[in-house]
């Protein structure tokens, strides 16, 4: 069955790449009215879902993220046209070189071929994937949370339907329905060429340690913000307070403050009076405690991704313990600096090694959308590929194309000809 | 030991981002010089090497492989010197946006951090990739053949003393010496960012599957070249021949001829006759076994790569039948179609899912001195991250750094203030 979808995707993957613009779009507007049209069934398809998780006694917390109404499908449907806005991200020319007379060679982005995707229980992901999937011209395979397995199979169904009709190659878009085929799916690396796993961490690193497939994958968000010497205090407390509280369950939130001893004194009351008016618990380290009412923080609190109003706080010496303490204890997603030093920000930026760096700023602007990149495929902590959030170019490489009139290699080889490498883009 | 190894390389690269180019350029000059000031100790360890190994009984192919002489040192003195004149990778402003007023994001290369190499007997490899990494500011774990561990652990002693004293960081190139360390490395995901193995196939393969660390890796190169209707003829064969014979051993040597069965008949003659010359062995399908002289071609010869003089040629019926055949039993390495016409063309370069796709020249052009790269790490057959030759753009990944002016999330949440989103790049 998963060998069955996995095939007929490679299939129409091998079909997909030439798939023009114009009949991509036409099939994500095919897509979107689609949606439309089907409200009601999948609003009832939802209903039963929900029934079925309530009888379950599935937590609140998870009902309210399966909920899929009239609102959500709207949003999705509104998600679907911007898509169809975007540049195409296939076809693009990134680099183009004369390599002699008549041999011209260009780089060029190409979909990446065969998706698997795995997602938690939102059914409003699935939309967002298949159709990012289909724009980048890549096949994919689904496979979402158990709870809304009833929603997801009307959904796949109205989406894949809508696209068969407007020409996309059957097979482009494949729904699994069991956690068996998931495993499966893990060992079918001649089939599908990334994995994309949305789902908590332990779940992320199961998916690695089992598949040799290459995984673009989401670790912790154990975001920092350092208060260097010197800063402007009221930007400190500012940026401070909305990488904190602004929205503190996401994984660009802030889980430790640093900040350097020499203005510590002056920051920190102002701070806690801050972080208080926020009902935000604060864990400080033994310098922290002498200077202000506080829980005491140990090491694991340096490494816990709170995503909640907790706080732990550390005052440090100078700027380098400050990035020692980013590259020991962070994540690698998101890390601020607050100063008023151009150089201090510099050698922050460079050496904090992490996918956003940012200086004066909320640790919450790391986002596809604030970004301006127009959709979100993820945001990755990966270190090749792709790096912080994800667009459209995510789900994309490149092939070399090289035209010729006929050219060999002996004549370079013999040095009857040479090689003129001009760059012509 | 390992372990040591790795942390020490971790801590180095987390200074290394920072390195000026032209320090990284003094140190890259100071190896070159400090290998020819050390000729003959150099040699005088390979030749111990050389002489253990033919007391080993060990092939005189990998001996020849092994020797590292006058003339190979000066190889690599040369390639240090041209890497000195290629750009810096790291710090390239791949994007930039102002988000709003005073809030400018950009995406700037910088390098990915430590990686893990495992190379094969030939010690031009140690000097090449260790300098790669030095230019790209990543850290390097080293693992060469044990036949060169004497050659291997000279030149690591002049390169690491050299770099050191031109203010590299302590820590940044470890070489490991024992199969059981490069078992040991693949386990330690938290201080190594990429493995590129260099090797046989089912060691690559071994090694994807024994590490939840990104690999860039290299898989056969079983590389056809489709002879189209309508093509030149003459051009056909001088392609085709050059395909295979310029030099049959390497990964983008031609190792399946396809052929369009309207022009097999004037063609697979003519064609037979070069090869013939050539002292290839030709391996036909039915097909073609009628029309020349050749043996039988099984299934197992299409999936076959030969490196020899060896061909086997199949007869199909259209283009889209070529097209089929190497998304089948192709490795996604190289792939060329000799034809007049510049639709069948685009569709083969569209559609055929390989690193590099050439109309109208030779396979044996895929690589990256070639294609005017500057430097080759070595050519990957990986769908992400990077395809095809890579040069140094392969060793760096990219950040976003975003500089604000105190701005916060809350203020854009609220609708206070929006997004203008003005590409500056």
């Amino acid at each position: 069955m998963i060998l069955d979808l996995a095939s007929q995707a490679r299939q129409a993957s091998n079909l997909m790449a030439s798939l023009p613009t114009e009949r991509k779009n036409q099939a994500l507007e095919a897509i979107a009215k689609a949606l439309a049209r089907e409200e009601s069934q999948i609003i009832s398809a939802n209903l039963a879902d929900i029934k079925n998780a309530q009888a379950d006694q599935i937590s609140p917390v998870l009902i309210k993220r399966l909920k899929f109404d009239g609102v959500k499908l709207q949003s999705v449907i509104d998600g679907i046209r911007s898509l169809i806005q975007l540049p195409d991200p296939v076809g693009k020319v990134l680099d183009a070189t004369e390599l002699d007379s008549g041999l011209n060679l260009s780089k060029v982005s190409c979909p990446i071929g065969v998706l698997g995707i795995v997602f938690e229980s939102r059914p409003d992901a699935l939309v967002q994937i298949s159709t990012l999937a289909l724009k980048s011209a890549n096949a994919v395979l689904l496979k979402g949370g158990s709870e809304a397995a009833g929603t997801n199979r009307v959904l796949a169904d109205i989406i894949n339907r809508a696209a068969l009709e407007a020409g996309i190659p059957v097979g482009w878009m494949g729904l699994l329905e069991s956690r068996e085929e998931v495993s499966a799916m893990l060992a079918l690396d001649e089939f599908i060429d990334l994995i994309i796993p949305r789902g908590s961490n332990a779940f992320v690193k199961y998916i690695m340690d089992n598949t040799r497939i290459p995984v673009l994958g989401h670790a912790d968000g154990i975001c920092h913000v350092y208060l260097d010497d010197p800063c402007d205090p009221e930007m400190a407390i500012r940026v401070a307070v909305d990488s904190k509280c602004q929205y503190p369950a996401v994984c660009n939130a802030m889980e430790t403050l640093l900040i350097h001893r020499s203005v510590a004194v002056d920051l920190l009351p102002r701070l806690a009076e801050a972080f208080g008016a926020n009902h935000v618990e604060l864990r400080g380290d033994e310098v922290c405690q002498a200077m202000i009412d506080c829980n005491p923080a140990t090491n694991e609190d340096w490494a816990t991704e709170y995503n909640d109003l907790v706080l732990s706080i550390r005052v440090v010496d100078s700027l380098d313990e400050a990035i020692r303490h980013i590259n020991t204890y962070g994540s690698g997603h998101t890390d601020a600096i607050v100063t008023r030093s151009e150089d201090h920000a510099g050698q922050f930026m460079s050496l904090v090694d992490s996918a956003n760096v940012f200086w004066n700023c909320s640790t919450r602007f790391a986002d596809g959308f604030r970004y301006g990149l127009g959709a979100e495929v993820g945001i990755s902590t990966n270190k090749i590929h792709a790096r912080g959030p994800v667009g459209l170019e995510g789900l994309v490489i490149y092939k070399w194309r090289l035209a010729g009139e006929g050219h060999i290699v002996a004549d370079y080889a013999s040095g009857k000809k040479s090689f003129i490498h001009r760059k012509t883009s």
